[in-house]
C-alpha cells in the first residue's frame, strides 16, 4: 500500500493549513482509495499555530483574559500539549496586528498580553514553552512580555515606563528583582525565521514596523528608542542584544524573550517538525506533499516546504509541492530538494477571482496528479 | 527506453499546434533525455491547418492570387502533400474573417476564392482534396465557391446573381452545365465538427453570421435568403440541403461543397488523425500528451483532445492534456479517456496577463509533470 504524508503550510490570506491538508487528503481518497494518508498540519508561528499544533498532536486549548496590544481586555489562548508540560503560544493571539485592525500603531501597542499568556503556562505548570511570534502589532521590544512576568522598565526618575514602543524612549533602567523565576527552569522555545538584528536599518523599526502602522517619522523614533532599549539591556543585565541574530523579530520580542525568558530563537520550521516527530512519520512514506501560497526562488528561509524537503531528502522520499503561486526563479527549490511544484490555479484568473474557487482548484489539481500517477500504474 | 507522443490543439489565441508541441517537447528533453518525444502537430480545419498539415506529414506549399471576401485580389495558398495528390485546402486563407477585420459584413462576403484554390489543386493534378472550413467570413452557401469551379447561379431574369450572402436572395436557378468535372473523380474530405442544417434557428445564419457582423436583421434576412437556396437546390439539383448535417457550416459552405464538389463532410480531427498515420505513431508509446486552449465539458464534438484520446484508448496508452484553462464540469472528459488534465497557470493572473507568459508557463508545467514521473522513477 503506498504512503503518502501530507505537511503543508497555509495558503496565506485563504485557506490554514489543517484545511489545505483535509482537502488534499480529499483530493487524493476520491482518486485512490489504496492509498493511505497521514496529515501533518504545519503551523508558521503565526496565527493559526496553537490550532495547528493541536490538531497535529493533540492537547488542550487554554482560554483566559488578557490585555490585548492596546490594553484593552480580551479572550485569547494558548495550547497546552497531551504531555501536559509543554505550552504552545502564539504572540498573535494577544498582541497580534488582526486584534487592532483600523487602530494599528507601534507607538502605543504592547507585548503585555503575550506575557499573560507566558505567565499563566507558567501556572498551570509547563516547563516547556513554545511561542511563535509571528503577526505582531507591536514594536516594543518586548517589555510588556517582560513586565507581565515581574520585570520593572524604570525611567530617570524611578517611575515606571509605558509598556510600549514609545515608552522605550524614557527607559533608563530595568529591575529584574521580582522576575518570575520558574522561567530559569523552562525550555523556551521561539519560532524565529528572521535575523534582523533589534535596531540600524535592518532592525525592527525600519524593517518591520512601516506594516504595523508607522510612518517614516514613526520608525526613525522607535528605532532611536529601540537603540536606548538595547543600550540599557547591556548596562543593566550585560546583554548585547544587537549581537543576537532574529532579536528585531516580533517589534524586538526576539530580544525580550532572549534577555528576560531564556528563550531560544530556533527555526519555526524546524521546531514543529521536531515536535510532531516528522522524521519518523515520513520514514516509510512513497511520497510527501507539501505546499504554501506562495513559493519562489527568494527568502526560502524557514519556509515550510523547505524544511520539508530537507527532512525529505534525509529520508529518501520524493517530495513535490502544491502552491496558490508559482513565484520567479524557482530552480533554487529544486535545489532543496522538492522534486516538482504544481500551482492550482486552472483557470488564468487573478487572485480576487480566484482565491473565492481555491479549495475546488487545490482538490482537482491533487487529484490531477493522482489520476496521472494511476494512468501509470504507480 | 520511454516514448512520449505529443499530439496538440493550438492554444487559440496565443500559441499554433506547432509551437505549443515544441514547447512540450522542450520541456520534456530539458527533464529528460532519455525519452523519446514524437510531436504530431494537429490542425482544426481553421487557420494554420495547411501548415500544420505540412509540419506533421511534409509536402510544400502553393501561393496564388484569389480574391478575398470583398473580391479584391490577394495572395493565398494551399498545401500540396508528398504524394502529390492530396491537396490541404484551409478556406480561412482566401475567405477568412481575419481578412476582413473591420470590414466584416456576410450581406457581401464571397467563397469565390475557396473555389479558386480548390480549382489550382485540380489544375496540379489533385485528386484527393481535404478543406478545413472553420474561420470562414461568409455567409454565401457556397456559391461563391462553386462559381470559380464552373457553376452559375442565376436570377429569373437568366441573370447572373452576385456571389454572397445578398446575392441568394434572387437566387431562382442553378446551371451546373459548365461545372468541373474533375470535381467527380476527386475525393473530396471536408473537415467539419457542426452539425447545423442550412437555415433556421440552428442554421448558419443564426448561429454563425452575428460572429461575421450581422446585426439582427442582417441575420434574418440572410436566413430567408439561405431557405430560398435550399428551395432551389431542391428543385434543381434534387438535393434536400438542409438534411445533411453540417451544411450549414462556413455560412453554408458545407451545403455548397457536398452539392457541388461531391464533398463529404467528416470529424475534422478523424480526418487528419488517419492522414497523419496517428494509430501507427502511439502504437509503442508510453504516454500521450494532447491539449488546446480550453478544456471543458461542453460541446465535445470535434475536440482535439477528444479525438486524441479516443485512439489512445484503443492503443491502450494514457493520454493526459495540458491545456490554457480548464473549464467546468470536465468529468466528461475523464469518460473520455483523457487520465489527467493539467492547467499551465502557475500564477493567479487573468488571460491579458497571462497570454504573456505563456510560453514559459507552459513549459514548465512539463517540467513539472516530467520531474515529478522521475521523482517516481517512471
Amino acid at each position: 500500500m503506498k504512503r503518502v504524508v501530507i505537511a503543508v503550510d497555509s495558503f496565506k490570506g485563504t485557506m490554514s493549513s489543517i484545511e489545505v491538508g483535509n482537502i488534499i487528503e480529499q483530493g487524493i481518497k476520491s482518486i485512490r482509495r489504496d492509498i493511505e494518508t497521514v496529515k501533518i498540519p504545519i503551523a508558521d508561528g503565526g496565527e493559526g499555530t496553537v490550532d495547528t499544533f493541536l490538531t497535529a498532536v493533540g492537547g488542550r486549548k487554554v482560554w483566559l483574559k488578557v490585555q490585548d496590544p492596546l490594553f484593552r481586555e480580551i479572550e485569547a489562548f494558548y495550547g497546552i500539549l497531551p504531555d501536559g508540560k509543554t505550552a504552545v503560544i502564539e504572540m498573535a493571539a494577544a498582541s497580534g496586528l488582526s486584534l487592532v485592525e483600523g487602530e494599528e500603531n507601534p507607538r502605543l501597542t504592547t507585548t503585555y498580553g503575550t506575557g499573560q499568556l507566558l505567565k499563566d503556562a507558567l501556572d498551570k505548570g509547563c516547563q516547556r514553552l513554545i511561542i511563535g511570534i509571528g503577526g505582531s502589532a507591536t514594536n516594543d521590544g518586548g517589555i510588556g512580555m517582560a513586565a507581565a512576568l515581574g520585570v520593572k522598565f524604570l525611567d530617570e526618575k524611578g517611575g515606571l515606563v509605558s509598556l510600549n514602543g514609545q515608552g522605550l524612549e524614557a527607559l533608563r533602567q530595568i529591575d529584574c528583582s521580582g522576575r518570575d523565576q520558574r522561567l530559569d527552569r523552562c525550555e523556551v522555545l521561539v519560532a524565529c525565521d528572521v535575523d534582523n538584528p533589534l535596531y540600524g536599518k535592518n532592525g525592527a523599526a525600519y524593517v518591520f514596523s512601516p506594516q504595523k502602522g508607522a510612518d517614516a517619522e514613526t520608525v526613525e523614533y522607535l528605532d532611536r528608542n529601540l537603540k536606548n532599549y538595547a543600550a540599557v539591556l547591556m548596562t543593566d543585565l550585560g546583554i548585547d542584544a544587537q549581537k543576537i541574530p532574529g532579536s528585531g523579530a516580533a517589534g524586538g520580542l526576539g530580544a525580550g524573550l532572549t534577555a528576560f525568558a531564556c528563550g531560544k530563537l530556533k527555526s519555526g520550521i524546524d521546531i514543529i517538525l521536531e515536535q510532531v516527530h516528522f522524521d519518523q512519520a515520513v520514514a516509510n512514506a512513497d511520497l510527501i506533499i507539501t505546499g504554501e501560497g506562495k513559493i519562489d526562488g527568494q527568502s526560502l528561509r524557514g519556509k515550510v516546504p523547505v524544511g520539508v524537503a530537507a527532512r525529505a531528502v534525509r529520508a529518501g522520499v520524493p517530495v513535490i509541492a502544491v502552491v496558490g503561486n508559482i513565484g520567479d526563479d524557482i530552480d533554487s527549490i529544486y535545489e532543496k530538494g522538492i522534486a516538482a511544484v504544481f500551482s492550482i490555479n486552472r483557470a488564468p484568473l487573478p487572485f480576487s477571482e480566484s482565491r473565492l474557487r481555491c479549495r475546488e482548484d487545490l482538490q482537482a489539481t491533487v487529484e490531477s496528479l493522482f489520476r496521472f500517477l494511476s494512468a501509470l500504474k504507480w
